[in-house]
């Protein structure tokens, strides 16, 4: 039991190294688990687990049969509708961006949800198309479906049968992406590969989305401009698409140009309305849905498309289409932008279900979500349609007009199956610049997103550097490459944050048991000859030098140039004393003569080895203060340290290669006779170093200490016994110490110790 | 000062949070550099750094100035002879790996040493040559010499014109990539980009020699065997040129199989008695040179090239030959394989220096050897030789003869040299098979590194991870884009390492001031309705869902959870008091109907996102106690927990996206009325936090702890007085306590506080 007395902080036990403190307490014996234990664990098979699994596999099986109808069912029909005329207007905007016909969309937005109705785990989201997502696929088949027929001249004098079969071509690449990407997610989903999205920073998201919205604008320009733009492939192609709409900017369709430029900002002004007064509002305005039958009315009273020789949507075939078999040629063209696409499906799709879940309080599961996108994406492809996922503002009404579950989202998929197979024809005089300028309305949030930058750089550098990166590595590289890069790169910057870790000196402040760098506080108090070093991030083969580096940069000198130095005298003290010209005498030892002469000889090789060797005086007859004054000739530089504490609390791991490097480190330092010592490290870490046969009779596990002041009351205490003698395991370590009188001469200034017999 | 008591640690100071710390002892006021203060100090330009920087650029101005000719000049000589032959048998050895003639391994020895002789800051290793380099050149040569001409049949039957042609093609391949690392070093070298040689860890470096060793000895097969084996391209090779070994094994030339064994057998024996008896020997026995020259007397005398069919190394051009253009669409092919090459070049030959520079204390510098390499490369790649770096076995000559500085490996250019120009043609009999196997004799240590599998997985698993995907890329993928992954791949696992922390409860152990994981001591003491809870690594976006997790896993319950049961339930008594079913009396308050029915009606919207907000019970007379039994059909689950600690001192960071996470937990801890303090932090720490607005009235500063025991005394403190009633700011707080009788009714168990006048 402890007990608080007032706001005191009293505290009186002994000083515990890691040894001390392991036998005063004993350690529980644990079984830790090994790999076969959890291998076990994961492939143990009972039939209630399987049951668990069957039903994980189609969580409709839990939720539908506690469906209450007479509660929800008016909520979910609501939300369907509602919902599923933004899908209609949705698909047919974002197939634009995939650049095929906006017929296609319709697609996308209806067989996704059928598969997810049965397999989803997210009650509220909106499965289909999503603008960054449909950009990507647009990439795809830009670069892919240009490639086989004329390239460069897509403009308005091509016949119809070959604008089709352009057409049908790209179409079938969107398919054949869409089916890989629903390959590779089913596949992540049954690997358990879910976790995956944890990659994904805030701020990477962040600014790959921004520069997703750079993207869709730019390739919605051309819609809105009515300019026939050449297809570019991946790396680059932004710039090259600007520079082609620039190049032609003044065959823009006015018309096109006006339509979009209204449509435009009627919708920034509403959402700007919506915005601010939703409270107030009874209910958002479908801004979307009366722009489009607004223009759809005018565009047909008008005749704009015979008039002014606007692009609308045309010819819309009713019904359905039979399945398509994918390319294996494409397959393999495509793989790196399919896992691209792959992920950032499930990664928006996710953070967005997630949102919901938690606000409902319903559990999802990750790899169930990748299972049922991974087959809604196959199914989708199959059927002529283009990779989905779920559109924020899409989910947005879908949950907002009171959906309950999944239920709203089949009844929305219902909706687009009207348009497909009944109404369509009624969005014939569509212009398509008016979907651009609609797609281009939901981006004004991403956009804004720029703003972040300079919050991030006062925030934290890496995630700013993040940022920028992520943004220019998608605009530059294109979004798939761009997100693998980005990827890399940031975690690379946690390598990065780890490798130079800000290193300190501490010492104590208060004279209790708090230690804080030095630096920062004005009254502070070091120990003489103590040194506290504190590493303030895992140590690994990247950082093991720096952490050398910063640790000699501390202490103020390489303790490995002290210990040659010291061999070196040695080596000439033995010299002298073979001479005869050091003699030693009951008081100590003196040294007759001024005549040796020094020659700065080279050493051979064997003998610099021997340097590095610790300090051997066995076969003398005394012990060398090395920071007292030598004879005339022999100059070592002088050490003040006598202890090292290194404070390892946070360091939360070292591998094989730093605990050679740290090894190393101790045993230098050990040599000249500076005490080193750790603190603050775990249990487990000694534990390691004992198995990775890091001590040896040099470096030795007495070194631990369970904190810094421990450490710290150990040394006084070693010194003040070290002084008064009064420690039993010192009484060999008797010490001598040269003066240098004007004549060369040494006389023992020190000796209280009674000397041997052996002398 | 601090005085050491015996050896008792005796601290009594006041409880310190980091606010009442900070109060108490005045930070030094320091100016911390910004980026411009660094790059004011970078771009700083006087006459004495610019004089520096010229000397650092020739460091021969430096040293050959001090040569001292009597002392080292004798040693160099012998040195450099030693050397000198040991060069021109590894580069006739090596140039077979390179698939090019033997005789340019002449100029890959010779040119590189000129320039080094000039730039190079290591005065020990020797360049030229290298054989896990020779390899990676080979490899590239063979992929892209091979596609102009007719690739499959390179067999004897072809015209020594073609082939000549053939190898001139190959040379300059050589040549063009030999270059091209050469830029690549120097580019690095003059951005000073020297330091990334850190990111090769000592597990992937023998992991990715043992892998290069198997692909040397894969390519001395055919040498060996006298096959002709095709050229494959990079990824799968080696497997490729097995199958090909091996389906036509029968043609096997038995004379030069017979010759390579035996001379693989001697080498073998000869070096082992070498290294066993290093320090009885008077000299190690030169048995590359005594082989060489038994096996060139035997090939000529016994003229085995006409009798057997043996391949010999035949015609060596006298002399040298003018220089070459590297070829741009080389170039192009080339650039991953070159950055390959340049890196490890240079990372070989930095490891065995910063060995000779540490032994013999003098300083080295990275970027200057990079600029040295650079340059000698693309000197070396001019002339028709390939790149080069430095062979182990070589250096090993040239520092253990006794060189001094690079003078020994000027000499040893000259003696490469008079065998070019002059006594070439006596090697002209030797067989390729005994070069194959000579250079088969030196893998023996590299191929011992699979024993390194075995250490590492008692050691450290992720470095035995590192060790053989490393050595899987390499073999797998070839060594540049093996190189690339296996980086790629180490990085990843110091993401790994922190991204699956082990995060632990802690409990008091010998009721003092220490704190360790609960389950590794059996006799341990947890304040009641505490809890500490310990992340030992930093938390960023990839394992914040991680350490969400745990904490809740560590608690027992989902804090988010609670709060909405709490809110929901108040929601009902705010209800049952609107009703007046609920009475407020003096004595609290009575529950008079137990006629309320509860409906568990489904809230909307609007409605769930309040349950996630504060529970405000400002409106409410009085204060609930939710751990005490609510009316009837109220029930919120129990809460235990009063405070959290968290235990902070190895957390090195956070970014962004964990801060908002961390944020969010904090939040709903404190929501439900749950204390948490964090403890163990840097000062930086919580600047930081409060510089991206960490803090609101919520989450405030005063969270913060100096240790765990601290907080631990704070809490204990609090609950004291908070019973005792001592504590003025918790007047406000009264407590009201539930407990229902058989009848439904509620009556107040507990109330010592005066009640308000507003009652």
């Amino acid at each position: 039991m402890i007990e608080a007395i007032g706001n005191q902080y009293v505290v009186a036990r002994p000083v515990y190294s890691s040894h001390t403190f392991g036998e005063e307490f004993k350690k529980a014996n644990r079984h830790h688990k090994t790999l076969l234990d959890h291998l076990k664990g994961c492939c143990s098979c009972s039939s209630q687990k399987a049951k668990k699994i069957a039903l994980s596999l189609f969580p409709i099986a839990s939720w539908l049969p506690a469906y209450k109808i007479k509660e929800w069912l008016l909520s979910d029909i609501v939300s369907g509708i509602s919902t599923g005329i933004v899908a209609v207007l949705q698909g047919l905007a974002f197939a634009l961006l995939v650049n095929i016909p906006p017929f296609y969309g319709l697609y996308a937005a209806f067989f996704p949800v059928l598969t997810y109705f049965l397999l989803g785990t997210s009650r509220h989201i909106s499965v289909g198309p999503f603008p960054v997502l449909s950009t990507m696929v647009g990439v795809v088949v830009t670069r892919v479906a240009s490639g086989g027929s004329s390239a460069p001249e897509l403009s308005g004098s091509m016949e119809n049968a070959s604008l089709d079969a352009q057409d049908q071509e790209k179409i079938m690449v969107a398919a054949t992406v869409t089916v890989l990407s629903g390959i590779i997610q089913l596949l992540l989903g049954v690997l358990q590969l879910g976790f995956v999205v944890i990659y994904l920073s805030e701020s990477l998201i962040s600014g790959f989305t921004t520069a997703a919205a750079i993207h869709v604008l730019v390739s919605q320009l051309k819609f809105m401009l009515q300019l026939s733009v050449p297809a570019y492939s991946d790396p680059f192609s932004i710039f090259k698409v600007l520079e082609s709409v620039f190049t032609q900017i003044e065959k823009t369709n006015i018309a096109d140009l006006v339509t979009s430029l209204i449509i435009l900002v009627v919708v920034f002004v509403v959402k700007e309305i919506n915005q601010r007064y939703r409270n107030k509002l009874p209910m958002l305005i479908p801004i979307e849905f009366i722009m489009t039958v607004i223009a759809t009315g005018v565009s047909y009273g008008c005749n704009f498309e015979e008039r002014f020789g606007v692009a609308v949507i045309g010819n819309l075939t009713s019904g359905f289409q039979p399945p398509i078999t994918p390319s294996v040629k494409v397959f393999q063209d495509t793989i790196g932008d399919s896992f691209g696409i792959a992920i950032v499906s499930f990664a928006v799709a996710f953070s967005v279900a997630s949102v919901y879940s938690l606000k409902h309080d319903y559990p999802i599961d990750g790899n169930q979500e990748l299972i049922a996108f991974g087959i809604s994406n196959i199914f989708t492809g199959a059927f002529r349609g283009f990779a989905g996922s779920t559109a924020l503002s899409r989910s947005g009404v879908q949950e907002s007009t009171g959906g309950k579950t999944q239920v709203a989202g089949l009844l929305s998929a219902v909706i687009v199956l009207i348009v497909i197979v009944a109404i369509g024809f009624l969005l014939q005089p569509l212009q398509k610049s008016v979907l651009a300028a609609l797609a281009l309305g939901n981006l004004k949030g991403m956009l804004m997103q720029f703003a972040e930058i300079g919050r991030l750089w006062k925030k934290d550098k890496y995630d700013c550097l993040i940022w920028v990166m992520t943004f220019i590595f998608a605009i530059v590289l294109g979004l798939g490459l761009g997100l693998a890069a980005s990827v890399a790169f940031q975690l690379l910057t946690i390598v990065f944050r780890t490798q130079f870790p800000k290193c300190s000196t501490l010492a104590n402040v208060g004279r209790s048991n708090i230690y804080k760098n030095r630096k920062n506080y004005a009254d502070v108090y070091e120990p003489e000859g103590v040194k506290i070093f504190r590493c303030p991030s895992p140590i690994y083969f990247a950082n093991i030098r720096f952490f050398k580096q910063k640790l000699i940069d501390a202490v103020g000198f390489s303790p490995l140039r002290i210990l040659r130095k010291r061999n070196k005298a040695l080596k000439k003290i033995r010299k002298l004393q073979k001479q005869g010209l050091i003699q030693v005498t009951p008081k100590g030892f003196i040294y007759t003569s001024d005549g040796f002469k020094d020659s700065d000889e080279e050493l051979d090789n064997n003998q610099i080895e021997e340097l590095d060797q610790p300090i051997n005086t066995t076969d003398l007859p005394f012990e060398i203060d090395w920071n007292a004054d030598l004879p005339l000739n022999i100059t070592v530089p002088k050490v003040s340290l006598h202890s090292l504490i290194l404070d390892f609390s946070a360091v939360s791991f070292l591998d094989v290669s730093s605990m050679r490097g740290l090894k190393t480190i101790l045993q230098e330092f050990i040599r000249i006779k500076v005490d080193v010592y750790i603190v603050g490290t775990d249990d487990d870490f000694i534990d390691k170093l004992v198995r990775c046969a890091f001590f040896d009779d040099e470096v030795t596990d007495s070194i631990f200490f369970l904190t810094i002041h421990d450490a710290v009351l150990h040394i006084l205490m070693k010194k003040d016994c070290g002084t008064s003698k009064f420690n039993p395991s010192q009484e060999k370590e008797m010490k001598f110490d040269f003066t240098v009188n004007t004549n060369g001469g040494l006389r023992n200034r020190e000796c209280q110790v009674p000397v041997e017999t052996r002398f």
